[in-house]
């Protein structure tokens, strides 16, 4: 894709957790195209720089040094943090502190947080629930529940201070899906950097000011998944993971638990309900 | 009230936050009812310690020593923490790490939890709006957003651990209401008391394992809450703020943010949204 | 003091150490001055708000809080942290953390720092010598180590950011003298009023872009300290303990040590040079 | 170099950071010359001991650690801690607090402090300046900041505690002059090696019992620093960074902030002040 | 008594804990012997300081504040801490970290340790065991937990630097003993000052360098505690709870864990052995 | 060893230390005998896991983590921790904090703890003292005062709460003895794995309920360690160390100190005692 003013923000945008995998992918599709980056992550960044790109060491949890790296941006893409299930000490402070800093900054810079936000939100939500944007939220963990509480601080940031949120819930962002549950969440590295793309430069979020997209590739079997502000960011994914099907259909846990809810392994990590109850 | 079996909770009854205002009401009164309880807070316990009742200094973020006083016990009512709006670093400790802890607790001793949640996680609805149980989350500050989390955090132990809960939203509960706005949110110490008792003692939370009590009195004003889990649990408020209408009827705050929201008051700290947008 | 428009500063000023002596003193007298104050402190105010003031209970320590109190401010008035001598564990948090957070905060807002320096970042020069503003830094012990620290800082912010400073250097600011060293370093509460309302108010702080204050009344003993910069924001202290000399001119210490330096009596605190060399 | 004991410390020599680029080439040196060295750092030493070296890992927070590791020893070579520009938060705890415990242990042992400060602490006078050793410190970031505090600690030790003080300005110390900058401020391993034996060697520091030395090696390009403690130590660089000129001379950064400033590169991050006064 | 130059020890005494029970009781009558005291507490000394004395705030656990504290001293009199049975998170800092840096002063100024231990560090003893000095420690609670722990330390650093120590196994110090169990456990205030006048000025404590003093007045009651130290260092209880007998004989506890085992109270808080072994 | 249920653990088995050296050896060695494994490490674990083992990151400080982890465990072998000599502050997170989560953990589910103590909690005797199971405590650092501390808790938890615990005191657990001492102290892996395996599934642990062992094969040379509770749980080692002896035995290290005492070079390091008196 070549640079055109249509397709550069006008300022800089803020990557957090920029030497994570997603981080990576992004920042180098992202530089590619042109735009003004503003790189950070608690460990160094391991490939080359893009053109135009700056990275500064920082830990999430420092707020000083978080709002400062954030001046002058147009928009966060908030992917810092922890992106696993882990002990709840473990996620707090990257995942709720860093992410309050990540949220000032938007509030302080009046710049628009794209929310690498999480399908672990609302996985204990079952596959045989069609939910919209406004389903209730069901974390399936500790990380799901932050990032859960960070869509609720959007949500705040947004009612008090008129901050712009993207609540990007990713599916399963991989290079290729692996098992049967992809063929549903599967979110293919393009697909994402279109997501951001758009996320980023739609002029607007709708009169709400926030919009939740549902982060999985054009897959024909995800069927949980419905009604979101795709139109309003005017993203449409590309990409597929159908043709994996024949490889991976019977690929299943065999574990009931995963199979029923929509947060797969997550959910049954830990798992001690002895009477399941209707949702 | 007598004590009879049924008015008795069959384990102790651990109440954190024993040393604030609505603990020591709660201590004294269901002490009086002869349940056995075990209090706990940061500072000592101001009040002569009913029969049945021990009282241990603890913090919320000791983990271990939260885990360990709620040993035996059946019911959690967690009142701990801090109760208005503070700085995000003000609350995290107490009311993020404080509530894991409690939950904790309440998953290993298969307890249910009777959680102090607060209006102000719904505080950014505006007042016109009707909410029944299912509404969405809208915390007004820190202090709601860390409510809504607890809220959260049991649906997530409901789902993943079975755990019980009764989300009890709290309107305003002190001795008298004191403004117009309370003319609609004040929960009386008596309907307290008889929530408290009606949540611990009720044999089940119904299928799906939580309920959420609108905590007010029998307010004629009160027209923005509706559904809750009321009758599961058997409670019916007694008290009413209605006879303090002529007195505080007019008495409200002349600024339209926190005339137009049902968070009042914390809905304006800090408000900066220039250009209002519809929810 | 009636209010004008000229004795009135444009925009909002941020006092922090609100609660503590000079603290109270300065929000009685900028309050009826008729100002805009931004309160903060750790501890409550203690004493009845002045038209006009807001108070936040906040740590130093916590930096967005920090940031965000200071938000639409024109002037900080940082007289918060540790005012006397403590081990440098106690000093550290307040006076270090707590003052890269005030400069931070003047950074983001583009705002005038105040910052109430002491003698003691200057204390281990001889009573004997005579000091212009450019004199070298010499601290007398951790207290005094933490207002040179903040001095350079302050000299950082300026090259780097632009950040004015005016860099009051406090004798002794009590209600009134009460030893002889006074009779020198006295500063009247009134005098420290006109002194912070001066350097408020002045338009410019010269072309360097900070000033160092002597912060002495007009005392006939004080022949210690004699270049600053108050013609440059037109301050000319109007008492002098001049009248207390009778009463405290005998009453020195007695410890050679103490007397030999301008810190006085914080010099001499775990003092252990065994052969004084000359500076 | 043959050992011989006039080139040989009485007693053993602490040095921290002895894992780091300096610290590893002094420890070969020095230790080569036949010291008693004591290494410490917060990782391992990577090379083989010299004969006569003790390494223990310990953090320069850890006080205790700090002043036990420093029994018996008569000179305290401070490398260690932080060594370029990082948020202010990363460089309180090894650079704020780590150089307090190696005073500390400076004062308890009687013993003198060489101490690796920087012409960070300066870096914000001109290039068209000449300073000598008695120029206002002029930080150019957070970590120039440290070490002028380190200096300005070191001066309250010398003042209070009789501490002697070797305060060693570092340019640019690398195995080679890498751009046009290092023609004026390289300092060559040997001639650190020959100032670092000579600042732990020398009788006595002067009357005022601490030097400043400026950092650097022999080069006609240095014309920014002048007068400073050399004679008192005995030291003559005996390298130049004449002889990478024709190669470097051109190698300038075309930003004129960092081509002003004595500071470099430093200077130039995150600087935002628009209208640049005069000094 | 007064002073003569025996009964005062030729250097300083250091003594934490100052402003609590026992450290204000010692303050008042070692002061009254004319010792030279140093006096530290995290609070502030509520009494008037005796001629000869200084105080200093100081927290336990700032290691480096505490080792300067006790430069100079030869005796450090370490009271400090929690005193009573408190969750483990709360004893481990002031207990555990506060007592290393006492023991660390100690062997850097080569001074004798008088440590408050405690009964409870052997509480699980039973009552019907007569110990001797040679015992096995049996704490009874973290509290006693971290006594045995310190009193371990004293072995460590008796054994590998040479420290000597005196444990004092306080038994119940009180202005007067209030139940049947202090019959035996009783120590008055004059007796305990006795034994620290004793513990201190003792030219020696033998040849292993450390002893064990039961720390009980002459109650004939006292038949749990048998051979100790106390000739060593020259104490003989003077004062007996026996004349206390028969108001409080009767005044047991009713439980059988307390009654059981000497540490009494401490040892049946949140007792849970169900099936009790022998010891 | 083929698995039978005789020697397979009723309940899982959690190992904590997993990712180290011997942790490693265990997993392999016990998850080849067929049991039920929780690994939990703060690092990943190196090694392919043996069919019936998990692995779960955690913080051994991270006290809620560790007790859930322990769920539903009948054994609790500690491993975790720091393993050999370090200062004070680095010890004190993972081996006393880190002990206490483990032992609340085996409180909690009454399982029985199988502490790696060691010989450094008893280094202090000399090398020509015969020791039985109730010698003294008698650390030779703060890695062995952590050990000490950690049999001391475990008394606690046995005489308060029932808790049994074997308290095995290691040698050296090497692939092979490496010097002289260790033709004492060796205690093969295979020596190691018996002797956790019987104190596993011993069926009881006495009438005190709880043992000492002394870690070590079958060596003729291990004079210093005699009577302890190998028959409690019928353990006998068959290695031995005897055939290393004739490269081995001339191989030791000339330090008086380290010759002199059990805990061999542990009791040298920081030595300083000057005038060694008996024990």
């Amino acid at each position: 894709m070549s640079a055109s003013p249509d397709t550069i923000p006008q300022k800089p945008v803020l990557l957090t957790g920029a030497s994570g995998a997603l981080g990576r992918v992004l920042t180098k599709a992202l530089g590619a195209q042109g735009w003004t980056l503003r790189l950070t992550d608690r460990v160094p960044f391991p490939d080359p720089l893009p053109e135009g790109a700056r990275f500064q060491l920082a830990d999430l949890e420092d707020g000083p040094a978080i709002l400062r790296l954030a001046e002058g941006c147009g928009t966060i893409l908030h992917f810092g943090g922890i992106s696993v299930e882990h002990p709840f000490e473990t996620v707090i402070g990257p995942n709720i502190r860093g992410l309050y800093h990540a949220y000032e900054a938007a509030r302080r810079e009046r710049a628009r947080m794209v929310f690498a936000s999480s399908n672990h939100a609302i996985g204990f939500h079952e596959r045989k629930e069609v939910l919209d944007d406004d389903c209730a939220l069901a974390p399936d963990g500790y990380y799901g529940l932050s990032k859960a509480y960070g869509e609720m601080m959007g949500g705040l940031y947004r009612d008090k201070h008129g901050v712009e949120s993207v609540f990007l819930r990713i599916g399963s962002c991989f290079p290729e899906p692996i098992d049967a549950r992809m063929l549903a969440t599967w979110l293919s590295y393009a697909d994402l950097t279109r997501l951001i793309t758009c996320a980023t430069l739609a002029p607007s979020l709708g009169p709400k000011g926030s919009v939740v997209i549902w982060g999985a590739s054009n897959n024909s079997r995800m069927t949980w998944w419905r009604r979101d502000g795709r139109d309003v960011i005017g993203w449409a994914p590309q990409d597929s993971a159908d043709s994996y099907a024949p490889a991976l259909e019977g690929k299943t846990s065999g574990n009931p638990v995963i199979e029923r809810y929509q947060g797969g392994g997550f959910t049954a990590l830990d798992y001690s309900r002895t009477e399941p109850t209707a949702r």
